[in-house]
């Protein structure tokens, strides 16, 4: 089927044919989204899977990226081999709307302008993003998922696939996520806005006809959520006070510290790939977020009557998206009568361990979608 | 003896009549200390009690600030009545070297070219601090203290004060503290100077003559540290994902949750009454703390020999110097045969705890300095 149907393969775009109603209530015409698929779709259609990305990621889940040629970011999960498999699977991954990897966001052109809609995009909800994935599955003649994969913000997602399209999807797994945004999740994400938009060079958003991005904020915005996605006992072991390159403290406000140069390793090299508005628009998103909102803060109400098996990974050592958050949505499962595993495993990587080699993780998901796809 | 003797009362300050040697090998000239006292120093001069204040703290401990006449810091801890009380201790505190509450520190004139110091005053340490304490003490005819007593970066002025003054030191409460800076810590700090730095109004810290200080940056690295001195289940008590004047959200980037609202105005109220070249070099010296680094990294040698009675308080919810700090320093002052008391108390303010009403602090510092008082 790949070799002939342009739709399917590495790197495609394609442009929504109707218009994407948002939770806004704004009307987006002409979304283009970003995506790539690997495996082939199956003569019954049912053995499609879709991953979703989390906050930063992107479409390039399993293959390298087309610019800087790095593996894909969750090549330990998916490829040959792996418990999401091109061999069995036909897997689809599109970047999430509001992104900045080729789907339509506040850097690209608003055909009512011709001009970048910078703020003036519309503010998007993790709903809108599974509606646009939507609309691509429909593109791709992909009626109902085999499975919806995702950690982080690509969890949120997952979830909200089982809530808005219950019939649609066979089974969730979601990773090291929430099915609300706490408030020191509200409060991380808010300090990192701050920082974009205190950066003179942000200009309310206009920032893209001479280039001159707020990279200074955001590399700032960047500094502090990379310490979230990190645990204390992770920071301890793998930099602890170690000195970078000197063997006593500078007196000086240079990074003497390991920690501080990886720090600023990580805040330089993703205002290369990152666009600062769409981390507003996608942090946004994810504040949002709240599952049990409409059900007057009821989750298991948001799941009665689903026949959606699902699959909650939580990490000792994440403090973003605690082990406790994944039990709330284990609770609200159970109480709606849902089929639902549960395992909390150790590692001491915090919430980037969903990223990281994990035997177990990786045995947990290939147990669980087998079970699904034997049935 | 207050009433004829200039030195002592609210709101005072003294210019060190010797230098001050540095453990940058740095010696600064002309140091000014603006400190309060309260009580009545006793004819065997042995009543004396240090007060050390914390990263952003002030000497107005147990008076109204003159500025903006709110309550004393530690108005819970010290005053009429209270475990640190005038009509028993005569109680000393004084603004940290560096600092901007008076003490000589970057917004201060340096004397060699008659404008304010910027970056070119000196980094300092905790231990830096310290001695420039002790000077103030000799000024004002202390010889030895019946105690030192602080919270967060005022305990570990206390622990350093046992280290570096073994002799003048009777007693040590430490509380809500570590005796080292973890790569956490470490990481935190860097974000706010990151954030500080990246502010084109720091200007290399050459602000002071126009007065367009960095005041965007440093609300910015407020915020951050401050969502570090709140627990999540604080956060989540006090805010959870209440709305802020509204009952929708309003698909926008204005602060619909009161968390954002609150840390806003966290961050604008922070910058009105502190100097971002400050926040440098105070978060400088803390991440600097090691008492173990001259020892091989053995913290019980820093203790050897010591006659000091200690008194160690951590709080459960305390991620930023949780309780596995506080017991590391009780396992070094064992090992070291120290008297030393410990406990954990339980609380869901996190670091705060200890700024706050708690009446089991007060009964444990209150019950420790009297059985010293009473040797």
């Amino acid at each position: 089927m790949h070799s002939i149907d342009q739709r399917f393969g590495l790197d495609r775009r394609v442009r929504l044919p109707t218009p994407l109603f948002l939770d806004s209530g704004v009307t987006l015409d002409g979304v283009e989204i970003a995506y790539e698929t690997y495996g082939v779709l199956d003569a019954a259609r049912g053995n499609a899977v879709l991953i979703c990305h989390a906050l930063t990621g992107d479409q390039h889940v399993a293959a390298a990226h087309p610019r800087n040629g790095k593996p894909g970011w969750w090549s330990r999960m998916v490829g040959p081999g792996k418990p999401i498999d091109p061999a069995r699977h036909f897997i689809v991954c599109s970047n999430v709307l509001g992104g900045c990897g080729g789907t339509t966001g506040p850097a690209s052109i608003d055909p009512a302008t011709g001009t970048p809609y910078g703020m003036r995009f519309p503010v998007i909800t993790i709903r809108d993003m599974v509606r646009a994935q939507a609309a691509l599955l429909d593109h791709l003649g992909v009626d109902r998922l085999l499975a919806v994969v995702g950690g982080s913000m690509g969890g949120m997602q997952a979830l909200e696939w089982a809530v808005t399209y219950p019939d649609r999807v066979g089974s969730v797994v979601a990773i090291a996520t929430a099915a609300r945004h706490s408030a020191q999740n509200i409060a991380y994400h808010e300090v990192g806005r701050q920082a974009i938009m205190a950066d003179p060079n942000w200009r309310g958003g206009n920032y893209y006809a001479d280039g001159n991005a707020p990279v200074a904020g955001l590399a700032v915005a960047r500094m502090a959520a990379h310490i979230t996605y990190l645990s204390e006992e992770g920071l301890t072991a793998k930099f602890g006070r170690r000195l970078q390159d000197r063997s006593a403290v500078s007196f000086g406000f240079d990074a003497d510290f390991q920690v501080e140069s990886y720090l600023r390793h990580q805040g330089l090299s993703f205002v290369e790939r990152f666009d600062a508005n769409s981390y507003l628009y996608i942090t946004r998103a994810t504040d949002y977020f709240d599952l049990a909102a409409p059900h007057d803060g009821l989750l298991a109400s948001a799941f009665v009557g689903t026949r959606t098996r699902f699959a909650l990974v939580s990490f000792t050592s994440d403090w973003l998206y605690p082990t406790t958050e994944a039990r709330r949505i284990v609770r609200a499962l159970n109480a709606a009568n849902a089929a639902v595993s549960f395992v909390e495993l150790a590692s001491p990587h915090g919430h980037d361990a969903f990223l990281l080699e994990s035997p177990e993780m990786n045995s947990v998901v290939d147990g669980f979608l087998r079970a699904g796809e034997s049935v």
